[in-house]
């Protein structure tokens, strides 16, 4: 028995707007968000082999992460701008490819987990980005790679007293 | 028997880098990503139930996705920003959640398929955020949504005479 | 017997500036504005044809409306950064063409009009650009397509306690 | 007899989409827009009463208007990014008001009578903001001031051997 | 006896990160930043020949400027988003060159002279690029142009009561 | 005997202006500009201490480096969007700070230094922002970083066939 009225960002005549958070009380707000990218075992290697390189790599991924976070109310066009007071990045690098975990915090009117999945998903593809030719195969395909299980892993609010 | 000198975006040193497109041709370039955002069949329902407020929610993670194809240079720090001619974007919509393609043209120096990548990954999001009221459970979870799947299905190339 | 000093963003000496607010209240502020696009009456029908079509173009056009409040604070160069708490866009169809009213609300410490104003003038110019085909004639002209009366209707403000 | 085929960035299904240019030949191309904004006389004279003032009001505007055209392909969803090779500027201030044309010129792959529609609109809002305090009535309302007359006065084209 | 946690935006494992500023309390905060260009003789009488011509080149810098100070939260990657209140800035032209001086103020959970340093900077490279031909030598190089003594004046913080 | 003329953004008017590139020829271009941060040596040593955070600083501050180079139309008013085919960046530790050095290639109507000195400050502001903490003394100030030298190297030029 669903119907539009719980579709969060499009009014009862089915125009896309943004939610009013006018009325809404400024909270302590957190979302975590998790996804992997699977790559070529002699991906994984060369991501590993140096300790520099890897750092080069990651660290890539983890700026364009941190910067996809803060950009996500032009990138999602219902978001709205609300204040990021903190961005924690976790790589996690394993035989099968890198798993990126990205926790965002507020103290806005409204959540931050489109923020969180905006991270995770930009921090992907930088990853994927960054690994290009040693993904593709002769003919510029890429038969192993793929970005998955793309999940906001938990939600928490506190209301400032 | 991999090396760093397979990563695409990173000096002998290990240092992040662009690469050095100068001396590559003008060519036609093409590549299309594919990627799925499985959701609640009663979320399904709403979105299909009524032809206008279909169209708005997936309006609005079609232009999504077509500004995010175009902003890839700024998203990814190490890509070009090259001419785009063409972006078609494909929503197919069934009873488990939805699936996009994208797909990218360019005349430019270098290939456009993190900008396929981009495209599918933001429109996924966008559908994410437009939903989030009917996805949510009783304590503001999402238990059901995820996305996966997203992968470059083609390349092609072709050099301009 | 006006001055300068009538000028907002210029100082005494003639220097372009951003206004000083930090010592303005936060408060509740609406403004409303509203514009519009006169089009061939083919053009017209050809929006009205189809709900889908209809919702598309103006679909497209409210979000370009909704992202350019939210990016006032770059096109405007003197204009500050305030938080957008609410964006509501109108479109109205008839026989001449289009009307679009948009109101923005904000809880900052300076006014939402120019937000209102970059709504309205962005989602007519989308219209346009949705709609060059049929508003060309058979030079390439637009002899019929003008967009006038652009104003702020109202303005609210409302000290938060 | 209109159809939805006359909507320059619509499919065949209603949805929107860029328009494909990849087969469209280099060509030398300009475009020219006019818009007017009306104000107080007595803001049109704080207008002119300085040189440096003046100069600061319309230099602001200008920046704001050569920005704005340079950012059409961000502004307007369905606009392609192309080389901007020439942007010319001109502000004519009369006892009513300012009136600006914009004209720009790219050597790519479609027009460019959007990015002059950009400028002029970008441009006159900027004067617009410049002089919010002097056009503002006792209640904050903005009786006398108004942007009309936004059209675009010529197309050129050019191809390019 | 230095050790990594020096290093603002590092992790104990050497990973790049914001800084968390959840639990700081608002406050009041200023910080000034000058730095200087050098400039030939000749460049310093033509930006001072024309007062309209001087106001152009300064207020082009001017805008450049304060545009740098509010997109700090893009250009430096670790940067938070925080609300400015003012920006002051200050050209002073003598015969050897050009120094800017540009206050921040905000009420934000963080300092601003970051903010203060990306206005000098760009200004001072708006300059150089509204002189180019100016300063060009017959080779097209810049034998006398020179950045230097970019430094932080002052800062100063009240926490907001 | 220099007049406005010699300015190359403001018109005879002394209005500023975009250069106008129609007419230019399509070259391959190569500017590189470098500059210097003054540092501690505690800091120098912090940076130095540990390679993967020593990775981290230079890295985050290569992307934004790059980042900036890719922005440069943007941040610099009258700069024209052209393609950059190559940017490479070199930083340089001694005991008194960190020298970074970038060059800028493009094939595109103009020349690129602008883009190479947006670079090299851009750089050197991103590390200033990692090294806060490490360069504040007890009152918040910075007495020892200073950032200097921003010069033009080099610029190259030749005609494409």
């Amino acid at each position: 028995m669903s119907d539009r009225s719980d579709l969060t960002h499009v009014t009862e005549e089915g125009d896309a707007q943004m939610v009013d958070v006018g009325e809404k009380p400024d909270s302590d707000r957190r979302a975590v968000a998790r996804g992997r990218i699977d790559l070529r075992p002699s991906t994984v290697e060369a991501i590993e082999a140096d300790d520099v390189g890897k750092g080069d790599v990651l660290a890539v991924a983890r700026v364009g992460a941190i910067q996809a976070v803060k950009h996500t109310w032009e990138t999602i066009p219902m978001c709205h701008q609300i204040p990021i007071t903190n961005v924690e990045t976790e790589f996690s690098v394993d035989e099968a490819g890198v798993e990126l975990t990205v926790a965002v915090e507020t103290t806005g009117k409204t959540g931050c987990e489109m923020e969180a999945l905006e991270g995770v998903s930009t921090g992907l593809n930088v990853v994927w980005d960054m690994v290009k030719a040693a993904e593709k195969d002769e003919n510029g395909e890429y038969p192993a790679t793929r970005i998955h299980d793309i999940e906001v892993l938990a939600k928490e609010k506190r209301e400032l007293t």
